[in-house]
């Protein structure tokens, strides 16, 4: 146990990005929300998993929708209590801490400024140990917990509860209500007990955030050690590519964000290409028309200089970013998290291969 | 007091289908499902509006959707006890009776069907004396009754319940909900007390509707007197046209059947042309350019032959139809009602005017 202060907020939005793979949304208006919600409140207090009772009832919320939208439409601050005494009164019983449904730099801070403003502790866990567009894409759905009641509030007022017959149902009448509201809006669903929790859930979720906030922030400080080694040592991503974005195509169809962003090659990779796909997170990337990685691993396109994660509403021409790419939580490498979360899901026609191996490959070769 | 047994039925969906004003659904499956339901139930009480207990709790269910959707996909039989289960559950209250939230085909039909599988009674009343497109088009709104909670269910289990900030919002949210759950939903909302609901509602709609239906089942049999002169001083119906449909546009979008359809005159109407546009219901119709009716007067076509309504999504290149109008309710007269349901809520571009005034200044001419 121990407790998220102003302190350590910084450092979790920006780990987070990282892991959010593109995607979880931009974290400066969450962040600016956590730090209000924090001064006013007093820290959160963040439990292990471990350190959950068994009959507790555990839920996590989060920010659905298209994260170009969350740039632009801030909550009001009273969805957060809507969800939450909608989704008590549904179970008729108390909700005892709130979970991450993602990691992501938007959906690390909305469970902080839940827990500040509720009083509640926050669980050191998340449901996917990144960032997926789908409601359905988390460790949840993998373990059968269903998403009833869902329960959605916008920044006007409006507020649903939905009891699908399925976590897909869910995504879709779920998204559909988001895109109502305007493209983006607070849920609170999947209710779960504490023992359920334990086996369905991505351990440790904040700390490792905090560590890789740690890392970016001090990488250009770093002693006796070119900045791009420490951040890529420290962290242990992999790195795919250093280029300059030449070409960005953007659409914000059906409640997400589609895309692709070209970049080419500078330093090293000077005459090389590289592409990168994105659904809200990024999705594929190539280089040279090579795949270097692919759903569900985590694919991160990060400044090159400051190693600052770049989501993908932030893509601009002429930015200079490193993109690398980290494995993603062994849950998705199974059958059932392919199915669930595979480059098919996304309507890629190739089969998942681990970066691990990939990197082998291209050694190899 | 009475009950509706079987031998009623016929001649409510017949005569709703006329109130329907071209939507509120084909009475088709509807029908159907209603004779299983009091085969299988027994009839079904019919409380006057006077005959309310003011304490009681009385709320309107329907079918919500595109009505050519309706055609194809029917209801499970879950929806019904679904719906009231939800709603009694939010309320913490039983339900002490039904109302119709639409005279139409379908939405007269379901009611019966809900009631019977219910044990509850139906009161005689609706929400428009009509039929509308939109969900907060109704005389509910009209007198402040919000839709909270809106409950959907649909055929496959999906339940969902709506608290929006108003009625319009419950529109543009279920209206998504609709269309994701494949165009065709069960509702069941805005719930009102007994003393409220006698306020708020067109009194003997089910009575009106039988009275029509009968009218129209016997025109073909007037002794003495020609159909169409029977079916149009019985009924008061106004004749605007006879015709052979001769173009009809139609497209299903945003949970909407949108259309146009063109008639060239027959009989006394021959050499003139009348058009009728609709929005579900019939909203809009013209005689050779110049304008006839507009909503929220009721725009209806019916068979030439046998006066049975023809529904906007029966509408087929080549049938000879009447196209007669009744005025609407008074409700819809007055400022609120032209606000919430006249011709510029549609995006017609004309003020509106009565059709017994439309009509006087075409004699006058």
């Amino acid at each position: 146990m121990r407790t998220i202060g102003l302190e350590d907020i910084d450092d979790i939005a920006l780990g987070s990005s990282l892991l959010g793979s593109g995607g979880g949304g931009d974290p400066y208006m969450g962040r600016l929300e956590a730090i209000a919600a924090v001064k006013e409140h007093g820290p959160v207090t963040l439990l292990d998993v471990d350190e959950v009772p068994d009959d507790w009832t555990v839920a996590p919320i989060c920010g659905v929708g298209a994260p170009s939208v969350s740039l632009e439409k801030g909550t009001n601050g009273i969805e957060y209590p809507k969800v939450r005494a909608m989704m008590e009164r549904m179970l008729d019983t108390k909700l005892d801490a709130f979970l991450l449904s993602e990691a992501g730099g938007m959906n690390s801070m909305v469970p902080i400024s839940a827990a500040a403003r509720a009083g509640l502790p926050l669980v050191n866990a998340d449901g996917m140990g990144r960032a997926f567009p789908g409601i359905q894409q988390d460790t949840f759905t993998l373990n059968g917990v269903s998403t009833n009641p869902f329960v959605i509030a916008d920044e006007k007022g409006n507020c649903t509860v939905l009891y699908t017959i399925d976590n897909d149902w869910t995504e879709r009448i779920g998204r559909e209500i988001t895109t109502a509201s305007g493209g983006q809006v607070t849920t609170l669903a999947s209710p779960m007990t504490g023992a359920k929790m334990k086996t369905s859930v991505v351990k440790g979720t904040v700390d490792y955030a905090q560590k890789l906030g740690r890392i970016i922030r001090t990488a250009s400080d770093a002693q006796g050690e070119e900045p791009e080694a420490f951040f890529l040592r420290e962290s242990g991503a992999m790195r795919f590519f250093k280029g300059k974005i030449c070409d960005v195509l953007r659409e914000t169809r059906d409640g997400f964000n589609f895309g692709k962003v070209t970049l080419e090659g500078i330093g090293e990779d000077k005459g090389r290409e590289a592409v990168v796909e994105f659904q809200n997170e990024n999705i594929y990337a190539e280089v040279d028309g090579e795949i270097v990685a692919t759903v569900p691993d985590l694919i991160c396109l990060v400044d090159s200089e400051t190693f600052v994660p770049v989501t993908t509403e932030n893509l601009k021409y002429g930015k200079r970013v490193l993109v690398v790419g980290l494995p993603c939580d062994p849950a998705w490498r199974t059958e059932g998290g392919l199915e669930l979360a595979g480059p098919r899901w996304f309507g890629l026609d190739v089969d998942y291969v681990p970066i691990e191996e990939l990197a082998a490959r291209r050694t190899d070769a």
